[in-house]
């Protein structure tokens, strides 16, 4: 049956869809009030699926809080999906399109091994990126475990080519674009570069067109965040990640021609941050579809904690700034204001035995003078056992402050530095005003500073562990490789040599810049690989074709490989691209260097030994050593 | 078809078990020559049991060399169990016992959401133990995903008790013993004061009785090891995990009374260290069993890198040592021991095409005096490409520092301390080291020695990022819960008391210390759930059964909540235990500590503050704060 309006439409030819976003399972998992809020917002999601009996899942990517989940999350995650998703009920929808080149393998309802009843398919967020030198994503392995159809993921950062997943239900045909998460300077530029194509079906007319996606929709200042308007016009619908608050809207309506197409955003089932965009009621969506008709219906989300923020400005409170118990003052008003939200929480107790009920509670307070500060610790003491977040209640600025800036930027620009982007002082901005205030002899001599600290982002936001040595690796082949193409002979004109190398990697812009790496990084794993398998000697007699076959099998197995391979592919399907045809690619050196490789370890030796000696006196930069 | 001589045995009566342990999946899993080796042998493994036409795969510990292994091991290993393990054949051996008791659910092949063909069944290693809060084992998240049966896991180590998995097939049937590693000095006092039991089988005479464990079997030290003659006599025959050096044999026999059992070690497939005893040939193994017969055939793994291990005693070669030379003959005699390596290691090539042919080569080298030692580092560049393991083909160890250790030992006692033993200074004797060398006032005044440096263990071993926190709440609870007890008012008072406190702990055996720990560590997460849950107030109506509702279930879901609620139920099922009835175990306080988590807020408030300014002059010890 169908809901809202769509009664008259046959079920045969009407797609449900569940669609619901940034999940973060594993949110504070440790936390022993608010540890399993993420995993019940999820049970409720899948629930609703199974309610509503939908015939797909979408899920806007971020289904994990870290991109290396713990065991404990990744148990319970796959225990909630084997629970919702798997049964005997059948699927009644149909992929047209190469399921290899939209999941990397077949989508789970067909694999003959496994019972699937609900499919779920997702894009990966910026907190479930893949990571690591073989660059898995937590979805990779729901997917090989048969319990997600992970799609949208890119694995050419220089020009993005997205070909749709083509599933049809009876009369209806659902055209599914999925954009897994890049960054929003890249993929902002890529758009403005004309380097982001959707290949269009033949007949895109008789299509839905629907993308997902997962990026800054509010503007976090120029160039980072994906404006509505540069996503092509012939979607009729975009579900929108990576936005916290909820915004959806019940909707039945079919687009037509020179019309914007619809926005979804359903907003994170779980807070994760104490902002006032979470304290926004939280829901998931139900989509239906009949041909070029559709109705969006939101589901508010009965299990989320309570969670009432308010704004308190003592200036404009009946505060007597001359009582000498002006703390006093300022700590009752505050503790009457944190009562009344408790109070208030109590409004949004839905009645579901699985809703836990202590309320989270924020007040942002700005303040006018220190007189007015006091032991915060020891104020928020005292709702120990009233609120789930007895530790952060208080936010407290200086309202100067604030006006002052609120006022500069007013005046400066009519860009909205919100909430979200006040407090967003990323690591990439603290390590390069750091090495920028470095003396020149302290500076780094060899590394890239925009290498190493995308680095730093990586390790820490992505317990991406390995990370520094790829990075290494990556800059030492680079160096090396530079070397041998020069004449450079002492040590001076080895100095230099490498100095300039390093100029030409300041001077690279990001996406440059990335390449290079990412070749640098290709070509050393591989010099040491040839190494191994080519270097002749008397005795032994060793073929390398069979020496490099299991790597290379098991690299052809991985997600990446088996992507790229069917891309080509798709693209020969009858599929147009928006964007003009896209050039060849940046050339990447991916065939072995031998001789490169075999004249490295000499080289390399001199040059390791002489750095290391000459950087025991002045330790203030990272060495290349040859572990 | 039945191999060997039981070609007489009827297929439907006769089980075929393929055997193996200490997988080690992702074992130097970024190395770029042998990071695919553990999962080639895997693969290996898998595609025996095929090929065999097993009933069952039966794994000894240590599938993971990491407790949190990467999502690209993670990912491999999912995807090689399905490619093996899924499909439609059908398995023929019956559960007799409960599930539920055993593998805390359905064993997989009854699952009706999933096609098993080949059940495989594990026990924990010391590699793949529980980790985390939750105490999650990488192997839970392959149970609750379909592609392992784990079994054997205990969750008291003050007494253990082993309820059997009991199957059938046809006339046959198999009483299977699972027991997951525990730390080897308390599973062996434990065995010493007979805390351990096997719950035996009515007719136990009728059941072919086999135990699987993970521990060390050679001796390292008193009550590091486990005593084959401490195991029960009735079990017929035992698979013993953990020992890499592979050790099985052909047999075929049957146990009659006062015989031995026989023990089956199938050591690991992939060498995770450079010792002599992972040079031995590697294998897996099929066992066959009729009734109370066994067929024991070791299958010699093919894909295995070839490994060769020499030792070399200087002295006893014919080198001058008046020669100004040394250094050079030195070198040039151990370049030959490693050509004669590489040569020897041609011999090992299976001709299987997916063996990693270039070798490991490890030369243990005695020398006498520092004029015959040189740079190793140069040295073993030379074999770039010519061996996996350029960087490490040397251990060079003082000759005559040997010979006294072992005269030394010799005399003393006649334990052996081989090559793994000697090397074994584990992290834990370190610390212990270190804090007993420091003077008094620098030593730890609140926290266990042993504690923490059982946490430091789990930190570095098991990556258990967790556990310092659990272990500093415990410490701070037990410490609180005391100081409301005493009537402690002074500064001095507490300080006396905390004294108190540590020298309790201190004198603790680790079994009673474990427990404190424990105990602690749930009375502090309880009464941050308590106070949260029932802490009164005019302004919330709040349910303490709904706010812990979410939490509790979860648990219950979980795999330790599941087995030990079973395991009830097992023993009442006829099921008779080898060693007299437990006594009630030690009790543990978990109920919520309501009155004194309601003053534990302020108490805590004084004992930080004074402790933290006090700390501020002598920062040598670990504050405690209230984060």
């Amino acid at each position: 049956m169908v809901q809202n309006d769509g009664d008259t439409w046959s079920s045969d030819d009407t797609f449900r869809v569940l669609i619901a976003s940034d999940i973060h399972l594993g949110h504070l998992e440790n936390d022993a009030v608010r540890g399993e809020d993420s995993f019940i917002a999820f049970e409720e999601v899948l629930s609703l699926a199974v309610q509503y009996d939908v015939d797909l899942v979408l899920l806007g990517g971020d289904l994990f809080d870290h991109a290396k989940p713990s065991p404990s999350c990744m148990f319970k995650c796959t225990q909630i999906l084997r629970k919702y998703c798997l049964g005997d009920k059948p699927v009644s929808v149909e992929v047209l399109s190469d399921q290899l080149d939209n999941f990397s393998r077949a989508v789970n309802y067909e694999d003959p091994n496994l019972n699937v009843s609900y499919p779920v398919l997702s894009i990966h967020g910026n907190h479930d990126d893949p990571v690591g030198q073989h660059g898995v994503s937590s979805l990779d392995i729901l997917s090989i475990s048969g319990l997600v159809n992970y799609f949208g993921r890119c694995s050419d950062y220089s020009r993005v080519r997205i070909a749709p997943v083509l599933l049809r239900k009876g009369r209806s045909r659902l055209a599914l674009y999925g954009l897994s998460h890049i960054k929003d300077q890249r993929l902002a530029r890529l758009f403005l570069e004309k380097k982001v194509e959707m290949e269009l079906v033949d007949d895109s007319g008789e299509w839905f067109n629907m993308l997902v996606l997962h990026q800054n929709r509010a503007d976090r200042g120029p160039h980072n965040f994906i404006p509505e308007n540069v996503l092509p016009s012939f979607l009729d619908l975009v579900v929108w990640g990576h936005e916290h608050d909820s915004q959806v809207f019940a909707a039945k309506d079919v687009k037509r021609e020179n019309e914007n197409f619809l926005v979804v955003q359903p907003g994170s089932t779980v807070a994760t941050s104490l902002a006032a965009g979470e304290a926004l009621p939280k829901h998931c969506v139900l989509l239906q579809l009949h041909q070029k008709e559709y109705i969006v219906t939101p589901l508010p989300l009965k299990t989320v904690r309570p969670f009432i923020f308010k704004t308190v400005v003592l200036s404009e409170e009946n505060l007597d700034q001359e009582d000498v118990n002006e703390k006093e003052k300022v700590q009752s008003l505050l503790t009457e204001k944190v009562n009344e939200a408790i109070k208030e929480a109590e409004i949004l107790h839905s009645g579901d035995p699985k809703q836990p009920l202590l309320p989270l509670v924020r007040l942002s307070v700005f303040f006018q003078h220190e007189g007015q500060d006091f032991n915060r610790v020891r104020f928020c003491q005292n709702f120990n056992g009233l609120v789930a977040n007895p530790k952060d209640i208080l936010i407290m600025k200086r309202e100067k402050k604030f006006r002052e800036r609120k006022e500069r930027i007013d005046e400066s620009s009519d860009v909205d530095i919100g909430g979200a982007a006040a407090e967003a002082a990323d690591v990439e901005s603290l390590l390069r005003a750091y090495y920028a205030a470095q003396p020149a002899e302290r500076r780094l001599a060899v590394l890239s500073v925009r290498a190493v600290t995308e680095a730093v982002r990586d390790f820490t936001l992505k317990r991406d562990d390995d990370v520094f040595r790829r990075v290494l690796d990556a800059h030492r082949q680079r160096a090396v490789d530079l070397l041998l193409q020069s004449s450079a002979e002492t040590v001076d004109e080895v100095d230099e040599q490498l100095k300039t190398c390093k100029e030409a990697l300041d001077a690279a812009d990001e996406e440059s810049l990335r390449t290079v790496i990412a070749a640098a990084a290709t070509a050393a794993a591989t010099a040491t690989k040839a190494a191994a398998a080519t270097k002749k000697s008397e005795s032994i007699l060793l073929s390398s074709d069979e020496e490099a076959s299991p790597s290379t099998r098991a690299r052809g197995r991985g997600a990446r490989g088996g992507r790229t391979r069917a891309r080509g592919r798709g693209a020969g399907r009858g599929a147009r691209a928006v964007s003009p045809p896209a050039p060849a690619p940046v050339e990447r050196r991916s065939t072995p260097r031998r001789s490169a490789a075999q004249k490295t370890s000499s080289w390399l030796q001199a040059l390791t030994s002489e750095r290391t000696t000459r950087r025991r006196r002045d330790s203030s930069d990272i060495e290349i050593s040859d572990d």
